[in-house]
């Protein structure tokens, strides 16, 4: 089965929105084994969007057609798609549900703007949006199948999961051709990676492929049967292969994230942290608080910018900041005993560094941090020199940390 | 000038990276008035790829293929180009030249394999890339200018800058004949937004369109003229109209942040801030300190995930918690008041809300969020139920917070 995506949306011809829905829709595709043929992206105009879809007839089984589900003018998709097949527009009480549900359990009178979303092309099945105003559409004409989604990123992975990839399954018996597996690593940079896995790299079925992605490395493994069932025995084969050589560094698989995979250590351990974080400002609180049930480990976190606030709530002593600056290894190991003292939790992390643009120095420069890990009681200080701007080095100094973290959990096991 | 993007990278049909490129080089042709009618993503095979630069040819002026000028055999664009364009491969000293640089400065021999890149579809320029080993190329035939870029945005955004701007200024006279500004909205809806500028968005010099950006409403003004002086009068008339209507809903323009736009209030009010969280879990506070100098007026951030912390650090009181609950409006407004008390800052918030997936219950559903705003003193407590995974209930309860603190701190003024 092939398939083709449409993207409708001006703002992204603009470039005013990375689009990461074609990312998403081009993975479950492959998982699903489904051969995507090409990408496009449209303005929001009906005629370009009704050319498109018809350009993708002859090409592909599944067309689908991402944003443009709106009540807005703007809002053409449904249009060109009727359009595009010469279909009727008609109200659909099950579409003007989906819309009109969403306004009552606000409490608020649907705009009359909203009745636009009761129209579907007709022979079309509404696909349900638990989340927002805008129905999906499923349409089967000749031997092409229409799939229509809104483009806000949440509400079309919910439907693409709870609607789409059931009626696929269901109609086309899929599942187990293709089948990957992702092996997430940290610690390691791709060019060590990839020198430990190098023969396995031209393997041909599965294939193995090193992607980067923030400061880890994700090996994808691809393998590829009729029996699903031999997928599995293959990427197991794969997996202990690259397992062998790459195990103290891989922190999950797939979908697992590497703040996941210190919650499920940390639960295993009945272990608690706390943080105390400067030049993060809250994002690693907030990177471990992503993980559902978190609240059973994290005891506290406390974003201490201020240098009164590490003294005052970490108890960092005013003559080690006067000695060694906020920004020092000293400091880091202070915020690290300060935050462990104040909440007993087994497991503790100071952060203190510089974000940017300003506040650097040639000794001190933008991008210098130092992560204190507190292992009950076992501090260490690590030191790092990051490039980038003001989000990236935040963003590489949570990772960092939590690489710190998950590579400590797992050497005292 | 008509422009239609074309990317190649089987690594994009099958979602293993986001294509930021398109976003990139969207921007930059909106900035240069480059019309960009479309944009597709096909996999590394010669044929498709030459299919997409065939079909490209009626529609546009300027064809943009970008990837697939690596050294492997994956790497087939250079071939592609010369087979839909008619003209042979050559051999090319320049482009020869910019490979075997690469390798020189390293110290390290020019492997056989990256001789490829010196080849040049006939009648191509080559241009320089100082930082990798992919020439681009350009090419001229007909009406239509080809341009082949390397895919590793860094060597992208380079060559793009330094070789591919100029020529086209150079060659079709341009700049400022489109301008854009984006006017951003806070706490007003898109149907409601829309609403109040209903006449404006019929404009056709300036446009005027809405968009829809985690919980913002985007104005996009769009001015087009010879003289880029009359751009900007275009553009201040049409922001005068929007701002008679919506003023006290608009928190920016154009890559201003709300964050941004709170740190500019709180340092023209010489006010600090500090803030409480429980299910946003450190967001708001990483918001708050991604801008720039926010180091002046972020005083504290605690994240009290656990409820002996908000007693112990931030004194709500055990009988608030044990008659109404961690989630709940007393519990926000003693967070705001507690964080008040022991930082003495201006501004505090106090967040408590149930991110999900578990802990909900029929009182308390997922998605319940309550946030205390102390204005000075003066306490406010607001709720809402929002919809959507953990990561988007907590990203929606920091952006209510801001949203709630930018207006308060606009009303009092």
């Amino acid at each position: 089965m092939k398939a083709h995506l449409i993207f409708t949306g001006t703002e992204l011809l603009l470039g005013q929105i990375v689009n990461t829905n074609s990312q998403y829709l081009a993975r479950k595709l492959a998982d699903l084994g489904i051969d995507l043929y090409s990408m496009v992206t449209v303005g929001d105009n009906r005629r370009r969007i009704a050319e498109a879809i018809k350009s993708a007839k002859g090409k592909s089984e599944l067309v689908i057609i991402n944003g443009g589900l709106g009540p807005t003018e703007d809002d053409v998709t449904r249009e060109a798609l009727a359009e595009a097949l010469g279909v009727e527009l008609k109200e659909n009480l099950q579409a003007l549900e989906v819309s009109s549900r969403f306004f009552k359990r606000r409490g608020i009178e649907m705009p009359q703007a909203n009745l636009k979303q009761g129209l579907v092309p007709e022979g079309g099945l509404v696909l349900d949006n638990p989340i927002g105003t805008a129905p999906g559409i499923l349409l089967v004409q000749g031997e092409v199948t229409y799939v229509l989604l809104p483009g806000p990123p949440g509400e079309l992975k919910l439907m693409f999961e709870n609607e789409v990839i059931p009626y696929l399954k269901r109609t086309y018996h899929m599942g187990g051709q293709i089948k990957s597996r992702v092996l997430k690593v940290v610690g390691l940079g791709e060019p060590a990676v990839e020198e430990k896995v190098k023969d396995l790299i031209g393997s041909l079925n599965p294939t193995l492929a090193p992607t980067v992605n923030r400061g880890e490395v994700h090996l994808r493994m691809t393998a590829k049967s009729d029996d699903p069932a031999q997928n599995e025995v293959l990427l197991n084969e794969m997996e202990r292969k690259v397992r062998e050589r790459l195990n103290d560094y891989i922190f999950g698989v797939d979908d697992c994230t590497l703040e996941e995979a210190i919650g499920q250590e940390l639960t295993k351990l009945k272990y608690t942290i706390a943080v105390a974080e400067s030049c993060t400002g809250g994002l690693l609180a907030h990177r471990l608080t992503n993980v559902p049930g978190s609240s059973a480990y994290v005891q506290l976190g406390a974003v201490t910018y201020a240098n009164r606030w590490k003294t005052r709530l970490l108890h960092v002593g005013p003559e080690v900041l006067a000695a060694h600056g906020a920004v020092s290894p000293e400091t880091a190991q202070a915020m690290a005993v300060g935050i462990r003292e104040l909440t007993g939790a087994d497991i503790t992390i100071g952060i203190t560094g510089i974000a940017g643009p300003g506040g650097g120095s040639s000794a001190k420069p933008v991008g210098l941090v130092y992560i204190g890990l507190n292992y009950r009681g076992k501090v260490e200080v690590f030191k790092h020199e990051f490039s980038g701007d003001r989000e990236s080095i935040k963003y590489r100094s949570s990772q960092a940390a939590l690489t710190h973290l998950w590579q400590r959990l797992k050497s005292y096991q």
